[in-house]
């Protein structure tokens, strides 16, 4: 590579990372293997697939807009709870991105959502009272639809569980009148991280109720996140009417090892809790919609989406800012590259998955109405996982087969986005498995998602914006095989 | 998964992202295709090999001092650039950290290394002058290796180029007592980002040579970064003697943008750049070397390393401080699991990679003098392209073949990591070539490595724990499976 190199001692500084040559032969075996594959396959090697999905990434790496868009939805926006100011100019703000992609048609769906607020800034506070640490705040926030503590705060000692059988376990009597901490950490030892979240995650989702069976009066929750840090991580919880609602907080995990430090030296160790957090009556609100309509099977449609809304303790830069902008770049790319479809493609921009699922409830609805009407639903693929670099897309076949799909593993290949297994689609679309429809979700690296996942560290800051391109283009690649070849 | 559910609609929160329970079906599914794969390749289903793998992975998710050890390397030592103080103290660090892991023996390699410095702070200077727009610097710092300007600015005007092609091309006459500006931006389109880097790394490298050689009398290399950003990235340069040696600066690709525009509306633009490094007669310095001697075939020799000096424009984090812990973390996990391996580890924290490969060469002829006395040197794996995500090891086969190294594949596939493909190892293991060393590197994820490649981005910060213990796994697995089956 260099002619005045003669040993392998002097290749630097021209060729200071031999991985440099290295990746390039991994880069043609790489396309033997593609080759191979794709010939067992029975892909024709003459088939312009390869080709085609080589433009899309080569495209959106050079002429992607998704990262500014981010930038903008952000940063000029922000943090965009449903049933928010912020929610409301997200809308307006994609509706408008959208008609300047010029698909065929840009819609807004309307949806009722949920209205919580989370109260004045500065407004949670948490302060933990023992004999044996020095008084402190504990870094914590609301769960999304916690009550608040009505004025006043609420003091109470504090009964540390890491299961709801341990809770169950305590002798009766032991609870009531106190707070309940649930403190089972995420496992670090799951590869995906998503595996460790939905191990831990019933502590947040269900922990108000269990404690509240049992007399609690509060509780505060670890924050769902893998290792310690000291933000905390907020996210949905819920109440039932036959149980007393009591006000839940998730902890920073460093404030978690603190207060169960604490409380092993001095049991008797108390929270003082005060929330302004409440529930106001259901808004207004909506999806936002683009259709580019197909050529050929204008009655098929691949719906593509992310969801609008976010917490607002950071500004829903991968949760799921990145989704919505990854979304719109399918239609840009489209656009840019003049592809017609020959099926028809549904950019949705879902409002409230975070807190009601209000926004793919409407969709949902919608598309049954359009089935009965003869248009068919035939794929949706989400992206509500992360801006982070793509490792796959899942598929949930929904009745028609893993085959077809495993197929485009190989497609996919070169740009190490090949996982393409079995799974469940996003949350926004799961309403669509009712129709037959074939279920996907993008599937990044999950590494750093519960570093930032509903915390304040949820900025654009943390997205890279190769990894977000890299995302919106193995979306956009399966959208062209869908928009191509149907389901079979 | 929870008893009160009955739609898919209200399955939120707890499983507000569905992806957890996709994600356990897709371990299914892959447990079922690597049982699958292990017996089409004749791994025994019964081998202890996925179990021990298992086992390290969690251990060093659980236990890993890997990340520790980068924060004190970092963020207590900081930039060692070869024959600073900082390597010194790095060298002095890592001989007593791997003496704490108490492996069979623990020494230091001497070697003779260059001795190059960049001058006071803020005493790098380019302002950029021009009837077109206002007098400012440009964010530039020396590549390293370069000359100063002996004592005052040298001033004139700039030819910008992309190639150096293009620069031979140009009227003889034209580049002399200019300023040769190389333009040419890493291309977005490689997926791989080493490519790009490969791809537009020679302006760096040989810049200064061939733009001397048409009389320049100095050189702005637009930094090896991907896309636009406000930080140069230094690296090395070189010179030969037979060609008049100049000053050889890196500009922020952001200034770079900057002045390519300012010389489009004024190609009169003038530069004036003042530096002061220079190079100092060379100091000796050693590579750190902790030995776990095999309990059945202790002649043969797994080398396993990353290096120790780095560019002090930030604190060599990625590049390398990453290697250098992730390597001594594969000690450390052989420790904690109590493995004896049945062929001797030797962790290498070369010296010097950088800017001259002095520790590189060292190793090489010591390994050469073993390897006549008996001891053989079997397989050499180097971490140094990230302390990101893992995707797989490039194996450098040196003539045994891929097969024995691809069948490893599936024992990765739960861990993301499985891409073993045919690939040079590292720098510093290069030299082994000639001794018949099957030679390997780490590959992790590259889309985010040239945002901090050399720059003062490269800080602790910049590296996620998890990805960085995934990384040390996948080392120490390969290692593993090396001590074990040795090279057939």
């Amino acid at each position: 590579m260099d002619d005045q190199v003669s040993t392998p001692y002097v290749i630097w500084p021209d060729f200071p990372i031999p991985a440099a040559s290295s990746y390039l032969r991994g880069m043609n075996k790489a396309m033997l293997f593609l080759l191979g594959l794709m010939l067992s396959l029975r892909i024709s090697a003459a088939s312009p697939d390869s080709v085609q999905i080589r433009q899309i990434y080569s495209d959106i790496l050079r002429h992607g807009r998704c990262y500014g868009w981010l930038d903008t939805l952000c940063n000029q926006i922000g943090g965009r709870v449903s049933g928010s100011t912020q929610a409301e100019q997200a809308v307006a703000w994609g509706k408008q991105v959208m008609e300047s992609l010029k698909p065929d048609r840009v819609y807004l769906q309307e949806c009722m959502v949920p209205h919580w607020v989370r109260g004045p800034k500065g407004s949670e506070k948490c302060i933990m009272i023992s004999r044996s640490a020095k008084k402190r705040d504990l870094r914590i926030t609301a769960l999304g639809g916690s009550i608040g503590t009505k004025g006043k705060a609420i003091r109470a000692g504090v009964i540390e569980v890491k299961t709801f059988e341990e809770l169950a376990a305590l002798v009766k009597g032991k609870v009531s009148g106190k707070i309940v901490f649930f403190n089972r950490a995420m496992n670090p030892e799951f590869i995906n991280t998503f595996e460790a979240y939905g191990d831990a995650v019933n502590q947040r989702g269900r922990g108000a109720i269990e404690a509240a069976k049992v007399g609690a009066i509060g509780v505060i929750v670890r924050s769902m996140s893998v290792g310690i840090n000291n933000h905390p991580h907020t996210g949905a919880m819920r109440y039932v009417d036959t149980i007393t609602k009591i006000p839940a907080v998730a902890v920073s995990t460093a404030d978690a090892e603190v207060l169960s430090q604490t409380l092993k030296t001095d049991p008797n160790t108390e929270i003082s809790l005060a929330l302004e957090c409440e529930k106001l009556p259901d808004v207004k609100s909506y999806n936002v919609i683009g259709e580019l309509r197909g050529s050929t099977y204008p009655d098929e449609i691949i719906t593509v989406g992310g969801h609008l809304d976010s917490w607002e303790t950071g500004t829903g830069a991968h949760d799921d800012g990145a989704g919505v902008v990854q979304s719109m770049e399918v239609l840009a790319a489209f656009r840019r590259l003049n592809i017609h479809p020959e099926r028809t493609i549904r950019i949705v921009l879902f409002m409230n998955e975070e807190n009601g699922l209000r926004g793919g409830t409407a969709y949902t609805e919608a598309a049954k109405a359009e089935q009965s009407s003869g248009k068919k639903h035939i794929a949706a693929i989400e992206t509500d996982a992360g801006g982070f670099t793509p490792r796959g897309i899942n598929v949930e076949p929904n009745g028609h087969g893993m085959a077809q799909f495993s197929a485009y593993a190989p497609l996919f290949h070169p740009y190490f986005a090949d996982r393409i297994e079995s799974g469940d689609g996003g949350a926004d679309i799961s309403g669509l498995k009712a129709l037959g429809t074939v279920l996907m979700e993008l599937m990044p690296d999950s590494q750093r998602y519960f570093d930032v996942h509903h915390a304040e560290t949820d900025v654009f800051e943390s997205v890279n914006r190769r990894e977000l391109e890299m995302g919106a283009a193995t979306v956009a690649g399966m959208v062209w095989l869908l928009t191509k070849y149907g389901v079979r």
